[in-house]
């Protein structure tokens, strides 16, 4: 079942010759950090790298369900953010059925007979300001985000140029495999938008095996997680709050109090019950509310999200929480509007696929840590969920990346590049060994 | 349009040849005192007294409007109360009628033609322990309550033995006068639970005038207030949550918890907004919850009120409270049970009305207080509004009652049985007056 | 007591001539609108405008006391609009003293001996965007304000522009009193926030008679109020409760949750009690929280004012709201900081001088309204409430402006620009009545 | 390591002749339920009966450290239960130093040298009343309980009945153990309040090796679950707001609202932050407020529990909850009252001697459950605790009691006695066993 030394030797030689580009790749998708639903350059110039490499490739409406996307932001920021990626050297071929936030790309190479493996690659940024502090590597050389107020600061860069490597790769490599590979480059995994739009358009339907990743900065470099589970359920959402302004000193009772509809809520929404069958969570994380000290507060906007142990606990969590939402805005006759903005589900890898990981990562030399539970949340989730409800296995793999101390989502996160050959060089090598008859 | 001071004489020696029996009569109704629709030794012992002096007497389902009754005891209540006032000397005629709680009566004297004068009286005591220290006239005289937990501590025995008098003088006097007196003896003031129902069974549309009256200990004897006025409109009600139990440890989320339901509702009651046009109150007197310490709430009572300076500053608070509380149950899955237990009005004595009244009070020597709004709520109301509105006049009459520093509803509330007399009197001159052509 | 005709006449042709350059001020004032402490070009060019007419001037910190005012800017935008200030022709020798939030400006000017006649005029703008609709006048004739979302949106430019008026005519008519007439034009009447500085600087300490006054657009011109009164007192302040932020999935415990304690107290904020003795609000108009999502909110911060009848009602409201507050703060383990913004006093007009100018306005064929109570909240209550301490009389005068339906604080609020004559002609008639020998 | 069969033979034999004993001791127990703290009778025979068979017994302050016991009954309830006891045949002399509520028993009979091993019963009953339907086995053979509204409704009577048979057979198996054997009879376990007072006057202290165990009635008859574990730990505590009353319509001001302090408490009390290192619980469980409907609410009583997967996490939640209700006092200056009533640790059987319970359970062809962490909470955790904490070993065995669906702490709980016969033979074949030389 495991691959020939030889070829191993191939992929670690093919691997080490990509590592320049790998890093070039990185540093100028770092330099031109892109966040959710925005990520035109980026997903116009991998859609570009695959077309040229001989992937078919299908970007937009085609990988990406409207109705299912989250969390978008305005029209104008997806205009100006487009236009942004025109003038910064986006493909403009594929930019075009990009607009308006379609910025998914799938590539798949087949060479049939044979079973379908996927790999998944989140390409998003975060709304955080760089650091530009001496001692900040981006900063220091040069490739620092361009954008203001955007920073690949959960190392999204990193995987999507490991996805670039892996996709030369296994064209450099084709007449070692039987079977067909699918790349998919996913937007907007921060605020755990993207991934259940990809999976409406059926993206992962024909998946045998997937694949999925994320560099963790705290570990060390050459350190791998075979396969990640414990990820909490979540739902994003927001809620406003309408009601009616009044003079507070001269007609109190003419005003629909917002603020008071809200803050029954918060006290309430933190009182659902806890639940005998694992985790809960429950956070309103921001709540903005009313105009002026002595007008009755018309309008409160809260933030909020909910988590499970289990999608089923995130459930209840959520609906627990809109009932009490619908009977505090009912209590001061409020009007009440919840937005959805993002939602992921609990999930486990597939323990065999799980064990066959390891079992290449011990023969690549890598160290398996211990297993542990993740404490958070991951849109992937909806990938391997959908490809296990249809009898495939999926699997997330975490990769150390030797910077501990650099906190992710922080304006200081980075990365060791040279952790990037260990990905590049698992991936390939458990795609090909799943190719292998069993 | 004074009267002739012969008359005048003549009320003042049949009051007092009157005095020795009202002092009787009222040391006697507080030793059987009797609380809110169990009046029943005292209803009937009225209606016997009235129906031996001449007066129609009607009893009963007619002058009671069963279904505008609030507030009343149990069943149960009723019938050991009922089974006591056979055993301790009520009139068993009149007590048949009355039997489940119709404890309203009405007497009738009419020399045709002219206008109908009302005279309202009420009867009920309180739930109170009365005190037998020393000191305590009732206790030292021994004629303290026998009711366990029952007491006339608001002077409402007064109140009826007055009535009888005023009855007595009215026959004697019945060739100064022509047109038609209506006594109403009224259950169930306390709490503000009976007038309605007298109402509604239409007891006061033929009245052209309705005196009513009222003791204050406060108040030295002699004086009077002709016409009070800015009584709060009042609601009592309850409000029940019920939700379901749980085992707090081992299945909270099983459990609909009615306490956090009565929590949020409290809250939100108390903020209610204050209202431009005048006063508003609300309380939540009592609250009653739960089983077990370990056991998710499943059940919650409320005993609450809403008050106004208005009829309609009360209903605002009251309706908002309805709202809320729904709201509060839909928020924690709990069904909501509301419950009226007593109901007033504001109202204000007719200023014209009340002139005369204070004319009246002068010619017999009584001082007149100045004029003070009252803090507190009467369901005299409901009589002096349905009068008003049909474009007759009422008022009430505040009586003092000497006895200053023994505060009504306590269990040492007692009143100095001389200030009968000018209630007597003015009562009977006042009717005789508006008998007399203007 | 009334003046002779003939110095009537002479008062209304002097302010016929000086309507032209009234208007023009107002209209100066109105372009170059500055808001609370900010009013360097308006104050420095009073100052220079009282100075020139041979006022004695005083300014800045003789003025104002640094310690008593509320809510001030920030010390970047007070600089910056002193700069403004500056470049936009604002008095260089008044402006220097005048840095750092010092806007009042006193005239004073003597014929002794006789009594001291204080003005009061207040000159601040708001924080408001203005309309540059057609139809509204300031538009139409190009001199709405030049500022960004500053306003002169509740009329004190022309009540400086009154000010200025007076300030002549005293001048001109000098031979016709004999006293002190003292100027008062006093920053940051917005927000409550400026005329207690002036009062702790001593600035009414000597005046016998003060008059204060105001335009209201909903009222007729030509039509005045001679006493208003029923000023609630008032409280402006934020709360700000600051906890520690922790990640809401992987650690909640280890937050302090800010907005736990900010939706508390806002629950128990409104639900203060209702107090038998008057009048009672409270409102938190504004409630700003949290940071991200998925993080226990760090920090809340509140706008909030209390009201009452009295002074003695709104200090029950905001101690018992800083009770509140702070219990808030230990209850979820979060620091608390309160910053007081603002405050009124409530304050009738002297009924004597009422009277007084009720007279005189007859006399000058202006209406008289009907008394009403003001039911919003005015600083001016402050200096009226000195001077009444001191055993003088003050009174506040509204006058109509004429244009009914465009809201007081609203983008197109306007007045009638001929309303000011009647003002300057009442003013300046009562004081000089004042200085009559009684 | 195991016991000869012979030795287990002639436990057999014992344990069987002493079956009709167990179960006339069960049932005069059980017809003669006493609840927690009021074990007079009960404790006071066990005491004579361990003083008749040789044991060296302690009762009363001796066993029970005054200061550490939780939710008493009051001293008048104390006393007539205690005259009670008297009455029904109680042990006058044991009787007379338990009075007061000091209702422990401690055997002790020595074989030194040896180990010290020590077997915990518990004595209690509920205030439940006891069903007397037919087809309810105490019912049906007369044995149900006499004393109103308390009933052996969790079994401890057998536990006292297995207790006794035990302490027969070890004397009567004298001669083949080496050591001593400590017998504790524990009142109050229900509420867990009386385990931690036997622990602090230092009855486990020189204990080698414990032995709890308890009935299951869901489990068949023959079930054994060889260590428990699992227990949450949990504080079982009151807390009372004192406020003043007053008229809700006149002056409300006046109040200090009780009722609004703990409706603030409970909303926060559930909203504690869950914890990320396991299982937290909170419950109010009853909520008693108020006098009157009209009157503000001085005083409210909450009774509550705190549950923890740790005793860290329990300590964390009961912390938490006293801030809040400290907050809560002081944000409607009330007076705050916390009475705790009863607490246990968290706890797991000690692995090694577990398997030991296991290996000779299986050698007396007992049923061996799958293991299960329990849901609930029990108070010989604090002496399990305490004797490992010392280095000692502790267990904690659950028996099948044969009744499914005849749920603990119900009007009809029953056990099948012949499931008895199982545990004495256990506990003695395990004594025994420990005093083998390992």
């Amino acid at each position: 079942m495991a691959l020939r030394a030889k070829l191993i030797e191939r992929i670690d030689e093919l691997a080490a010759d990509a590592q320049p580009h790998v890093v070039a790749w990185r540093r100028d998708l770092h330099r031109h950090a892109e966040s959710a639903w925005t990520e035109f350059r980026t997903a116009s110039l991998v859609a570009r790298q695959l077309a040229d490499l001989g992937y078919a490739v299908r970007v937009g409406q085609e990988v990406i369900s409207a109705a299912e996307r989250m969390g978008l932001p305005t029209s104008d920021k997806l205009e100006s953010c487009w236009q942004r990626a025109l003038l910064e050297g986006g493909d403009p071929e594929f930019l075009e059925p990009m607009r308006d936030g379609y910025t998914g790309v799938v590539g798949m190479l087949s060479h049939e007979p044979g079973p379908v493996i996927g790999l998944r690659f989140d390409m998003d940024a975060l709304d955080t300001q760089e650091s530009m502090d001496q001692g900040h590597l981006p900063a220091d050389e040069g490739f620092a985000s361009i954008h203001e107020n955007v920073m690949h600061a959960c190392g999204h860069d990193a995987h999507t140029a490991v996805g670039l490597a892996v996709a030369g790769l296994l064209v450099e490599l084709g007449d070692s495999w039987q079977g067909a590979v699918k790349l998919i480059f996913q937007p907007a995994e921060e605020g755990v938008r993207g991934a259940k739009s990809m999976v409406a358009a059926g993206v992962v339907d024909d998946v045998g095996y997937l694949l999925g990743h994320h560099f963790y900065s705290n570990w060390e470099t050459g350190e791998i997680a075979p396969g990640m589970g414990g990820y909490l359920a979540t739902t994003k959402f927001d809620a406003t709050f309408t009601g009616r302004a009044a003079h507070a000193g001269s007609s109190p009772q003419e005003g629909r109090n917002a603020l008071l509809a809200a803050a029954t809520a918060v006290l309430n929404l933190y009182a659902i019950p806890r639940h005998r069958q694992g985790v809960t969570r429950i956070n309103v994380g921001q709540l903005s509310a009313g105009t002026a000290r002595n007008v009755i507060c018309p309008s409160a906007h809260l933030a909020m999200e909910t988590r499970g142990s289990t999608t089923e606990l995130n459930d209840y969590m959520y609906w627990s929480a809109v009932r009490i939402l619908e009977a505090a805005g009912a209590m001061h006759d409020c009007k009440l509007e919840i937005a959805l903005q993002g939602s992921a589900q609990s999930a486990r890898s597939s323990p065999e696929l799980a064990s066959r990981v390891a079992r290449m990562a011990a023969q690549l030399g890598l160290a398996i840590r211990p297993p542990e539970d993740s404490s958070g949340s991951e849109d992937v989730t909806y990938m391997m969920q959908r490809v296990q409800e249809r009898g495939g296995e999926a699997v997330s793999i975490g990769f150390g990346a030797g910077r501990p101390g650099l906190g992710h989502h922080t304006p200081t996160f980075d990365i060791d590049e040279s952790a990037l050959q260990g990905a590049i060089r698992l991936l390939v090598a458990v795609t090909l060994d799943l190719f292998q008859p069993a």
